[in-house]
């Protein structure tokens, strides 16, 4: 057992160290109906005209319009129905002076229309359209390409295809579109105390939690878990757990990293590849270590977290999760969208030259700090999100105005 | 072609209606790798203590604490090490007075012990372990059920299984976890105009956008979309396609709704059931119906949208989404994360009497209103979110705060 007190870096410098890395970005073809939440891999362009033909934009009467300059209530004017034409329909009438076609709204306009009077300010006996107001050249039609023309810039790399996004690019009939594939990462826990929930509690023995809490976690970052799974604690389980995973972008263990322990991870990522960071001067997760392993193209990045289920979350919320959403490419959705200004329930003290995660319980709209130690399950049970104390705070007053961050995602 | 004008109804009076309106939770069980942003059906106790024993919760030595008393570093007392116990081991051997046991982090503690002495106020020679500082009993050491003891209330009915909850879960060593089946909704687009990606562009055709975008959409809110399709524009045609998807918990239609267009999908609701809700003062959208089909035990909910795209996303945004959101028990957790607070571009002029929903891009944290038709598929492109104008606003000044809605989600 030894005694290796750790060098513990600052925060900021550990952030600095995690925006160098980077992994190997691939490019997948996929169909709409799997392109949800998906990353626009490549700038979209209109692959056609739209709308893809002039059309009718109200149900009523296409015409010439010269022919109903001067119609009024009192003073109608006739023309001539030659044509019914429906939304879907291929005009073969075309209009000439004193004739009309009705068309649906979103009908193709037929040939020499150049306006619709709606069905509304009108009356029909038979084939005679009474047409009861004017209309100027242009009225309730849009012209091909007036949406947005073919060729025409439509939605940049990078874009998160939400519903509205996949409806414009089924407007331009893309069948596959090509999005980023999301990272893999594997997600191992290690200690030989842990068993999955369909092995037997014996005694000294616990249910793995942070294999399922991270692999989930990952998710909400828009990456996939590869697996979640354990190792036993010593060189050669984690080593050979290691390898067994190279395939994968990112790999997250957990436990196995605190001085005293024998510090087996050090070892096997020293002998692998590189240490970067083995300490961080936050509370809880210490003794967390990042490290890059060589592979083919690209380096295998690695973090090792804390074996102590909440403060493997935290430092997975803390530092792992705005890397892996930013190699996602949905780190930008995230920030928009989530941060919470509340009031903070009690006077929280921190100690100085350390940052500090704290997770929350949000009840009417006050943020109650979980003062639990890092082992507590019921911490995660409680929580609704976490803030971080910067390291030069040491008190935050009952009252003051704390960022909450969300423990979910995508 | 008719020429029905609808009778308006108050989008309050609307949301009061769809409150009304329920389905049928069925619960079913998944694993812990399925239960990603599900819902709990019931409420969960703990199946075993929590830790499951007594266990030590640092690296170091597991003594009687007494046998300490008086230890510094000038004045060490000298203890002998029996046993070495590591996380996962089931130890051997009793403590008793002037012995100790080494432990690991997790490791369960030894009968006769109390407590632990960290690695680091200790120095160990041989089989003599130095002990440089007093403990009182209890230090170090987390007893069996101190966080959570078998029986007790872990998690409640509703909550949303974020990774930190499913971490929880997976500490009691659930292998299935009971949550509520997520909402079936068929999505069809109706209009003899509609075509799907792998099919011809002719002349009068057009891409479907709406089956996409609001199936997607679908999928924000919890809830499964079980097809996106298409039905031809008339009474047979609309009624055969309900008929086939008379599984699904909600239907959702778009287009055919107006005064005018033969008013099919009416009609089809009328006969094979009741309309609640067949227009609504908001723009877009007025012309939107509600109706419910009767089924074995709980009835059918339809949704018939508006067929322009911005008008048919933009009332599923603001009435079925809210709905859906309900029904999956996920409405809490989308309002408690998502309204932004931004500064209007520029002044927005409204209908009195009518509310108007408006989509907005956002740039620097000023919200752009979308000043385009609700035919316009740019429209989509460019949005990142939108905001609400009530019926009795007219204006709303440059530079004013507004509340901006996602047009994304879970």
């Amino acid at each position: 057992m030894g005694k290796e007190f750790l060098n513990l870096m600052d925060p900021d410098d550990v952030k600095k160290v995690i925006d160098s890395l980077n992994i190997e970005r691939k490019i997948e073809m996929v169909t709409l109906s799997d392109a949800y939440q998906r990353v626009l891999a490549e700038d979209v362009y209109a692959a056609i005209d739209l709308p893809p033909f002039d059309r009718a934009s109200m149900d009523g009467y296409a015409v010439q319009a010269q022919d109903t300059f001067g119609a009024s209530e009192d003073d109608p004017i006739t023309l001539d129905l030659i044509e019914k034409i429906r939304a879907g329909d291929d005009p073969s009438q075309k209009v000439r002076k004193g004739t009309c076609s009705e068309v649906g709204t979103g009908a193709p306009m037929p040939e020499g229309s150049d306006a619709v009077v709606m069905v509304e300010v009108t009356d029909i006996q038979e084939n005679k359209v009474q047409i009861l107001e004017a209309v100027t050249p242009g009225t309730n039609r849009a012209l091909r390409g007036s949406d947005i023309q073919k060729g025409k810039f439509l939605l940049a790399k990078g874009t998160l295809l939400t519903a509205d996004k996949i409806g414009a690019l089924s407007a331009i009939g893309l069948e596959k579109i090509p999005v980023f594939a999301k990272p893999t990462v594997a997600v191992i826990s290690t200690g030989n105390e842990l068993i999955k929930p369909d092995e037997e509690l014996r005694h000294g023995k616990l249910y793995d939690i942070n294999s399922e809490s991270i692999a989930n976690a990952v998710k909400s970052c828009g990456c996939i878990p590869l697996a979640s799974t354990i190792a036993k604690d010593d060189y050669d389980s984690i080593k050979n757990k290691i390898d067994e995973y190279k395939h994968a972008d990112v790999i997250i263990t957990s436990g196995g990293t605190s001085a005293g322990a024998g510090d087996v991870l050090r070892q096997v990522v020293e002998d692998m590849g590189e240490v970067l960071v083995h300490g961080i001067s936050v509370k809880p997760g210490k003794p967390t270590l990042i490290g890059t392993l060589p592979d083919e193209d690209v380096d295998i990045i690695l973090f090792g977290l804390p074996g102590y289920p909440v403060s493997a979350l935290m430092i997975f919320h803390g530092f792992v999760a705005p890397f892996l959403r930013g190699v996602a490419g949905v780190k930008k959705f995230m920030e928009k969208q989530k941060v919470s200004t509340l009031k903070l329930s009690r006077r929280y003290h921190s100690a100085r030259g350390r940052s500090h995660l704290v997770l929350v319980k949000i009840e009417e709209n006050i943020a109650h700090p979980i003062l639990k130690d890092s082992g507590a399950i019921t911490a995660l049970a409680d929580a609704d999100g976490y803030f971080e104390v910067p390291k030069n705070v040491e008190i935050i007053e009952k009252g003051e105005e704390i960022e909450v961050l969300p423990l979910s995602g995508l």
